[in-house]
């Protein structure tokens, strides 16, 4: 495990790293949702609820463009298109997996 | 650990109801900070660096309402005001040691 460093928080940082990547409620909403596989844009749009098409969209770009997820698109009539995590994705779950512990308790309180 | 829930995301998703709580880079940085120990309002600006005392003033009052931090003022001239986490707040450690090693990874790419 990496060692939390003392201050101050500067770019060496590996939380501030990870959080620059990180960025924003939805970002690791999306890539909770690709840990249990390949998803259409549909599917994450029905499974993030609240979110915007327009959102949607840059979010993943966004991850797109920061390798943490591929996007293949299937030459096809109609098209299909589909998101999926990268290794460095995949590496998330980690991190999403004590968030997830974090909020469990949360609904005990 | 929790068990990372197939679509879709609603409420009841922990990683959900943990991210409604921690949104936005700044939090997750200054619970960072807080977690090797009691820090001033003007530590935490530092260690922060590029943080505006507005917005860092308005992230310390969400977290004190969310339950993870506890304020104390000490009734002696100047003024001191420390903030540390709550218990709550410091069941974080795991998410943060998470970021940071997936951070740290980042960096030997």
């Amino acid at each position: 495990m990496a060692k939390i460093k003392e201050n101050p928080c500067t770019d060496e940082c590996p939380v501030k790293r990870a959080m620059d990547i990180l960025d924003g409620k939805w970002t690791i909403l999306i890539i909770r949702d690709l840990l249990s596989g390949k998803k259409r844009f549909g599917e994450l749009r029905y499974s993030l609820g609240e979110i915007s098409p327009k959102v949607l969209t840059q979010r993943l770009k966004e991850l797109e463009e920061k390798g943490l997820i591929l996007k293949t698109i299937y030459p096809v009539l109609p098209p299909k298109v589909e998101y999926e995590l990268t290794e460095e994705g995949q590496q998330l779950r980690a991190v999403i997996e004590s968030l997830a512990a974090w909020g469990s308790h949360l609904s005990a309180r």
